[in-house]
This record gives C-alpha cells, sequence and structure tokens, in this order.
C-alpha cells in the first residue's frame, strides 16, 4: 500500500505504445546529454566526468518525484556559472576542498528545493519576474561566453571581471594558439550553421520535417565524435588541450562530511541557486505543459528537482535543472513520459563503462564552442525590446539585473534584480491613479471626465481611487483630494468611489479619519461608494462610520441620486460588494 | 527682491495683536526648553550645555524655513537616544572624539534634510507607517527609561543590552545611594502627580482652565529650580552627583573638519536619524495643522528641520527636530507663529550669560526623572491596542518594530519595522482577492455570489480580481481561475472583470496570454469587462487584445446581455472607463 504511493503516477498509467517515443527521445536527448555534461562541468570548474554522473542517477530521482513529462533535467549552463562564482573565493578551482564544496553546495541546494517542496513553497517562484529571469540569463549568457574566450581562442586572459578579462583576450590575441583556435572557431560556426540552415536543407532534399529538425540538435555529439576521430587519426594530443583522463565506471556514492563553517558559507549561494533552478525549470515545464494541456505541480516539480540535486551531489556534485535546449530536443523527439528521461539517464551507463577512454581525447576548445553557442542562445533580445515597448519599468528591471550580473557577478545581479521588481511595485503603490469621474449621460455608468464626455455636478465631486489604501499612498491620495477640491471650490458632497480599494490599513484609516474632521470644518461632507465587503467589515470594528460626515452608497450612480435629488433607493441599505 | 523671498512669510504678514500670545507661549516653552535640553544633551551622552546651544541658533533657523506655525523645534529623546547609539561604538562618551563624532552626526543629518527639502522629497516620510513610528518609539523609550534608572536610583549598572543592565538595576538596587534615589523618585512621583492632577486642582480652585493646564507643564523647571535651591541651601553637592560646571557665555560657532573615514561611518546613522526626525516633526506638525485647518508644507519641513540641524552641529552638535512636549505647550499657551519660537530661543541668551552657574548645582538624578517621565509619556498602549483590532498586520509590525528596537537596538529596530510593513505590502498583493461575482436581481449591478442573493447561468462565468495584476500574483490568479472553472464544468465564457485592475505587468500580461491560449484549447472564450482606460491603453500596445479569443465589455451587464442573448448595445464599442 505504501510503496504503492512511491510508485510514480506515471508508471501505472504507462501505455505500451508510448515505449517507441520515449525511447527515440531518449536516444536523441541522451546524445545531447553527454557533450553538454562535459562542458558544463568543465565550466563549473569540475573534472568532466561528474558532468556524466550528473545525468544519471538525477534523472532518475527527478522522473520519481516531479511532474513535468518531458523536461530534461540535468547539467545547465546558468547552474554551473554560479557554481563557479559561488565556489571560486573558497577554493582554487579543482582543488579538492573545491570540489568537496562543489557537493556540498549541490547537497544544500538540493535540500533547499526538497523541502520547499515538502511545505508547499511552489509559491517561491513568484519573487522572479520575467524581466528579471531574463535579465539575468542574458547577463549570464554574457558572462559565460566571455569565461569560455581563452579557452576557445588559446589565449591566456585572466581578470577579476568580465570586461578585464574580454580586455586581456584582445590584448593577448596575437599570441593566440593557432590550432586550437581553428578547432574551436569551426566547431562553433559549424554549430551555428548547422541550427540554422541544417533542418531547412534537409527538409528540402525530403527528409520529414522532425527528423530534419532533429539532425540539428545530434551536431553537438556530432562535432564532438568527429573532433575525437582528427585527435586520434592526427595524433594532435601534444597540440591541443584535451580533457585527458576520465575515470572508467560508475559514480561512486559518497555523502559529504560535516562542516559546519562550509555549510554557513553556502548557505546563501545554495538558496540562490536553488531559486533559480527552480524558476527556471518551472518556466520550460510550464510552457511544455501549456503546449501539452497539462496541469503542473509547482510542489511537485520542488520535489523532483530537490531529489535530483541531492543525489547528483552524492554522485559528484554538479547542481543540475531543468534545460531549454534538452527539453525542447526531448519534446520533439516525441517524449510522451518521464520514461524518456530515464532511459536517457541509462544510456549514460555503458558511455562511462566503455566510453570514457573516447571521450578523453576531446579538445577543450570544442567544449568551449559548445557552451558558447548554448550560452548564444539564451540571450532575449527580443524579450527585452518587448518589455520595454509595453512596460518601461519591466525593462529597466531587466536592463538593470543584466548590467549588475555583468558588473557584479550572479548573485548581487539577481539580488539587484529582485530588489528592483519589488521597489518598483512598492514605487506604483505609491503613487495611485485617481479620476474625477462623472455620469456618462443617460447610463449608471461613471467615467474618467478627462477621457470621456460625462456630466458632472458643481457642488457634487466623485473620485475614483483606484488603488488599495497604504501608508505609503495615503500621503498622495490626500494632497491630490485637497487640490481637486481646490479646483472644485464649489464642493459641498464628497463622494469617494472605492470599488478598487480592497484594502486600507491603519495608517489610511488614521488619515481618513483626520480627512473627514478637516473637511467637516469646511462644511464638505465626505461619502463613500462601491465599498467593497471586506474593506466595510473592516472598517465597522473602527469609529469611521460613526464619524462620517457622510454616508456609504451602494453606487455612485445611487449616490448621485440621493444626493442631488434627495431620493433614496432602498437599495442603497445595502452596501457591501 | 532676492532678499525679500528669503524672509519668511510669516514676518510680511505679521499681525501687531499676534505679539501678546507669541510671547506668552515663548516664556512658556522656553521653561520647557532648559530642563529638556539639559536632560537630552546628557542623554545623547554630551554636555548638558550643548543642549542649551541647541535650543538657541536652531529654533531661529527652523523659524526661518519651517512651514508650522506653533512647531517647537529643540532637543529630543528619541534622537538623542539614536545619537549615543550612533556614537558610543566610535568613540568613549563625552572623549572629545565622541564631541566630534557628535557634530559629523548632526551636520550630516541636518544636510540630509536639507537636501531631500531642495529635492521637494518630502514624500518619504511614507516609507513609515503609523504601527512602524508607534512601534519605535515605544522601544526608543523603554531603552530611555532603563538607561536613566542607574541615575536615578543611584546604583551601578553597566550591561550591553536593555536587559542586562535592568537586570543589574535590581541586582544591585541594595547599594542604591538614598539621597540619590529619594531626589530622583521624589521629582518623578511630584512630575506625574502633578500632570495627573494638578490642572483639575487649580481649576478646582477657580483658576482658569488654560492657566491650570499650563501650570503643569512649568512643573519641571519649577522642580529644578527647588532642587537646585535644595542643592545650595542643605549643601548636598558632595552627596549628590551635580550637572557641574556649565560654560557661560554664547555658543563658539565651529565647523567640523573634514574627516571621510568618519562621514562614511556616520552616513547611515545620519540618514535614520534624519528621517526619524522628519517622521516625527512632521507628525506632530500635521496634526497641529489639521487642529488649527493650515496647509503644511512637507518641503518647507524638511528645509526647516536640515537649517535647524546645520546650525545645531556648528554651534555644539546634538541632533533638533519637533518636540511633542513642547510643542503642545506652545500651542495650548497660544502661540500663533514662529514668531514663538524666536522668542523661546532668544530667552537662551540671558541664561546662557547669567544662570549658567545656578544650573551647576542640578543634581543629575533630577534630569534622570524628567527624561524618565518624559519618555513614559511616548508609550503608545492605547495606539497598540487599536492597530491590533484594526488590522492584525499593523498590530504586528508593531510589535516586531518594537521588540526590535529592545533587543537589537534602535536601527536594527527601524529597519525591522521599515522592512515588514513593505513585506506586508508584498504579501497583500500577491495574494489578491478574487470573487465569483453574479447579477444582483433586477440590477445592473454584479456582487460576490458569497455575500449576496444574485442571479448566475451555467455556462457564463464572472470572476472580478481585486488586485493590480503582477508578476508575484499572477500565479495565484492563474490557480484560482482555474480551479473555479473546475467548479463550474459547463462554463464556456469566461468573464474578468478588471474594475480593480489598474496595472497588468509584462510577466502578468505573458501569463494572460497563456491562459488565453489554454483555455482556447479547452473550447472556452475568454473575455474582459470594466477595463480601465490606462490598462486598455497598454494592452493595446500588445498582441494580446488580437489574441483574445472573447471581447471587451464596458460592464459586466453589457457582458451578460451580449453573451446570453446576443445584445449588442452600442456602449459595448466604448470600452475604456
Amino acid at each position: 500500500m505504501r510503496l504503492n504511493r512511491i510508485v510514480p503516477k506515471w508508471i501505472k498509467n504507462y501505455q505500451r505504445q508510448w515505449l517507441h517515443a520515449d525511447m527515440t527521445a531518449a536516444l536523441v536527448s541522451g546524445m545531447l546529454l553527454v557533450p553538454q555534461g562535459l562542458a558544463y562541468a568543465l565550466l563549473a570548474g569540475l573534472p568532466p566526468h561528474v558532468g556524466l554522473y550528473a545525468s544519471l542517477i538525477p534523472l532518475i530521482a527527478y522522473a520519481t518525484f516531479g511532474s513535468s513529462s518531458a523536461m530534461s533535467v540535468g547539467p545547465a549552463a546558468v547552474l554551473s556559472l554560479m557554481t563557479v562564482s559561488a565556489l571560486s573565493p573558497l577554493a582554487a578551482v579543482g582543488s579538492p576542498e573545491y570540489i568537496t564544496a562543489a557537493i556540498m553546495l549541490t547537497l544544500l541546494s538540493g535540500v533547499f528545493l526538497f523541502a520547499m517542496g515538502l511545505f508547499k513553497l511552489g509559491a517561491l517562484s513568484n519573487l522572479l519576474s520575467h524581466p528579471v529571469i531574463n535579465g539575468f540569463v542574458s547577463g549570464a549568457a554574457a558572462l559565460i561566453i566571455v569565461g569560455q574566450l581563452p579557452a576557445i581562442l588559446g589565449v591566456e586572459a585572466d581578470g577579476e571581471t568580465a570586461s578585464v578579462k574580454l580586455f586581456h583576450v584582445i590584448e593577448n590575441l596575437p599570441q593566440a594558439h593557432i590550432p586550437t583556435m581553428a578547432f574551436g572557431i569551426a566547431t562553433a560556426i559549424l554549430l551555428i550553421t548547422s541550427r540554422l540552415w541544417l533542418p531547412i536543407t534537409l527538409f528540402r532534399l525530403g527528409v520529414p520535417k522532425q527528423i530534419a529538425r532533429l539532425s540539428a540538435r545530434l551536431m553537438p555529439m556530432l562535432l564532438v565524435l568527429c573532433a575525437i576521430g582528427l585527435v586520434h587519426w592526427f595524433k594532435l594530443e601534444d597540440k591541443l588541450v584535451i580533457v585527458g583522463n576520465i575515470p572508467s565506471g560508475l559514480p561512486k556514492l559518497i555523502l559529504p562530511g560535516f562542516d559546519g563553517g562550509l555549510i554557513y558559507q553556502l548557505l546563501l549561494p545554495a538558496l540562490i541557486i536553488a531559486l533559480l533552478g527552480f524558476v527556471e525549470s518551472l518556466s520550460i515545464a510550464q510552457s511544455l505543459a501549456a503546449r501539452r494541456g497539462e496541469r503542473l505541480n509547482a510542489d511537485g516539480e520542488l520535489l523532483g528537482l530537490g531529489a535530483a540535486n541531492i543525489t547528483s551531489a552524492i554522485s559528484g556534485g554538479l547542481p543540475v535543472a531543468g534545460s531549454f535546449s534538452r527539453t525542447a530536443v526531448n519534446a520533439e523527439a516525441g517524449a510522451v513520459s518521464p520514461l524518456a528521461g530515464v532511459l536517457a539517464a541509462l544510456l549514460m551507463i555503458p558511455i562511462l563503462l566503455y566510453l570514457t577512454d573516447l571521450f578523453s581525447k576531446l579538445p577543450l576548445t570544442v567544449l568551449a564552442a559548445i557552451i558558447i553557442v548554448a550560452a548564444a542562445g539564451l540571450f532575449d533580445f527580443r524579450g527585452f525590446i518587448h518589455n520595454w515597448r509595453y512596460d518601461r519599468t519591466d525593462g529597466i528591471a531587466m536592463a538593470c539585473t543584466f548590467a549588475g550580473v555583468l558588473l557584479f557577478g550572479v548573485e548581487v545581479g539577481i539580488a539587484l534584480g529582485i530588489g528592483l521588481s519589488f521597489a518598483t511595485l512598492i514605487w506604483r503603490s505609491s503613487r495611485p491613479h485617481i479620476a474625477v469621474v462623472g455620469r456618462v449621460p443617460g447610463t449608471e455608468h461613471f467615467r474618467n471626465v478627462l477621457r470621456h464626455d460625462v456630466e458632472t455636478q458643481s457642488d457634487l465631486l466623485f473620485l475614483r481611487i483606484d488603488e488599495s489604501l497604504f501608508f505609503n499612498n495615503i500621503s498622495a491620495v490626500e494632497d491630490r483630494l485637497l487640490s481637486e477640491l481646490k479646483r472644485h471650490p464649489a464642493t459641498r458632497e464628497l463622494v469617494l468611489i472605492l470599488s478598487s480599494v480592497s484594502r486600507i490599513d491603519g495608517t489610511a484609516l488614521e488619515r481618513l479619519h483626520q480627512i473627514n474632521k478637516d473637511l467637516r470644518s469646511r462644511d464638505i461632507r465626505l461619502h463613500m461608494a462601491e465599498v467593497k465587503g471586506p474593506v466595510l467589515d473592516r472598517l465597522s470594528r473602527s469609529k469611521l462610520l460613526e464619524k462620517l460626515t457622510g454616508r456609504i452608497f451602494l453606487s455612485a450612480y445611487i449616490a448621485e441620486l440621493a444626493l442631488l435629488h434627495g431620493e433614496d433607493p432602498a437599495a442603497a441599505a445595502d452596501t457591501a460588494t
């Protein structure tokens, strides 16, 4: 019975006819997992085989808990960048301390994710707005590209910041290592052109559309194999920097030792990696689920990603998340269920057992080219233009996050972005939109006098407040109210239309008391219309309602009838909306 | 011409018959300025005469720029506490370095205030909600009282935190210095009883009400003079700790030397002092202006307080702000114009020239009693109960700020309070209120189905969203929308009523696109009603409107007519509100 609950739903519902599609998808995405795993492990400052280890058990763990049908979990470029950025201040890249720290970082972020899943904190993904995510990913992509330039060009270039590094790359370009550069740039060009033209060319040659598209996705593996062949046949091992010895065999599972100091130092980076890995995976899984008409369970995703990272930690230490490119490949290849992910993972077993020697001859410049082309695909220029056009503040948040990542690194960049988007939220709510409204002739509707031809009365002023009333905007409301009264000096009855006011906090309530008192001394009565139920409930707990010089009306129209003509429809008694 | 613009308005409009009232008020509030100035300087860890200096030129500077008619600016208990808390980590209290730092702190906060005034940043006061201010002031009052217990009881008590200090006070109580304790406690009891009963008693004895009330306010000065008399006649100088030598003469104005490191260390405390001084002064001035039917200019207040602090810095270094107690006295005594403040300041001149010897014999325990009684008046229990009842989150913000000040000090406490109130704002906006609504039979009004007897249609679902749509709440909206569709499976037409939606950001827009697409595949059309003008303007810049499966309606009623009966009033074309 209990065991039955642990077995994932998709296994119980599995239909035999899905198997063929899942196997095809597994093969194709497995072919992408190998080069990406090697490349992203290297990007994270870890031995390349850790990338293969991270593509084995974690994928099975995700399939056990996760809820997305075809998302491909595994090494991801941005997380690898965040790993090296979090760990390089703590230990020399590649040192045993570095690897221990990487294992701990991955474990912690896995534990965070799993715990967030258990506590059903999927809503935490709402901390990040799309523009902030886009700006962050674009900035990370730029950092990744600059970071790989020395490897692809065969130049020496150090530097704390991306701009210094870029400067050194350009400065040392004349000393570039020609074979490295030739291999790297050729790979990059082949990758880009194959992605752009290969599918169309194959399609025109009569290849079915889907196969034509998938063939472009197989290019990374093909190029890796070609490069290995070239190195082998032309004995280029001494001319190029190659991956070097990859231990053969399956990963040995080890739990890291407890180190309180290290854990403390890694808490924040692990949390950020967990959050970003989750948000990125969720947006990938969501767009997939939407296209397939499936429902996604954010808390299930957390559990899946948590389990994947915990198992990735004990099998080597590279943080994993959903990968945009592999998920696209997996879905295109027809993956129906998480079994595709499991089968792709199982593909790693023969590779780890029998093919590690093969990959040891892979030149690093080829991996750098793969990383650069993948990172270039993460840029989102269109998103920026789109955001900028639709909402200037979104565009600014995106640009600032991008610049923050480039100038101050990934952690400061993301903090800046989150801070900025919340500051915008607060800033907007502190400048509420307030409209003087009048009645559309012949109807019961009240509309903004600036946008519509409406009827107004000289001694009756209707103000619609388009925001909840809080400590941070009540002064602005009061200022506007007084300036409108100055512009309408004949006003004797002021009606506040509160149809958009969902809350009035204590500070705002006090000020309303004061406004009511001030207006009384100026012989102006204060009324309210269209007060929402929850607001009225709360107001009736205060003394404002009994001290109010005016009345509460169900609607602006009823208020006008009552105040102009003394008519008082029975409905006026019924005030809550 | 230019000079004319500098002369404050109140001088130009001054009317001769005001002079009598202003002079009376000046005399009464000047009598309060002396003991408070001495006490608050001592509280700030500065020589007592600095408090008198801070009551001279700063008051004149405020009257030149400020806009409040009767607010009494000068030393204030809470600012003195913040001064000692900011400076004691930097220098030994009372040392020359401490005094230099105090001058710099006051100067910086003055410059901040003045600059905020020049840039018209009066709206910054909205950073602080009333509950946070109340919690902060109450916490500061508790710290002040505990800090003065050793002085009033004549016990030794050290301790980093208030609770440790309180514990030591209680522990060392048996060693208390009896004469000190007797003087101090007698002063405190006389102050409290005179405030509670003196006005009523005098009033019953036939004294006019106003004079009876003012007499209680003169008690601090009277008690100071009595204590000095007792010390003098009974030769208690050696038995009690007294104020000691006060230099005679007017303040010598000195500009502090430039010290970059010191300035850097003081920037944050100075900013907090400036902000809190401003917010407190503004709320005092506002409640006064409201009672008098005057308009207050927040930016003018900033300039006035800035000028007051800059001049206070160069005449000794005690931060100044509006004082609640003195303002009340000043207003009660009939102050009509800022001249009352100027005259009260001028009263300091003879005191500084001829009476400093007199005050040198004042026992410190008397000043401690004055501080304690003043601080006790700052507690706001009623405000707490009130906040707690009206809005639980306000009550929590107040309690947390109070506890934060007590446990972690004034700066952490205020940061906690501000952070908490903004977090609440964000938290609320991320859980939007959404109501399923139906039409009130026989009307055009749509109301919450849970609160009203309304008509609904099985294939038509009306949802009213009561919050602007942002990245942090769009998921919650989507979840609710899908769960309502599950509960109303017959729905073919979904109408979102956006009467409360003032903005839709880019993230929310993308998700709406997705929702529209998802619903299309489920054969449900998505409509919108009561879309506000600014929202519609912005939406028409995106592609949502053209992709929308449904339509935009002026009102929910029109939507129902059109969708149920195919009726399509001409007004439906007119969509902006």
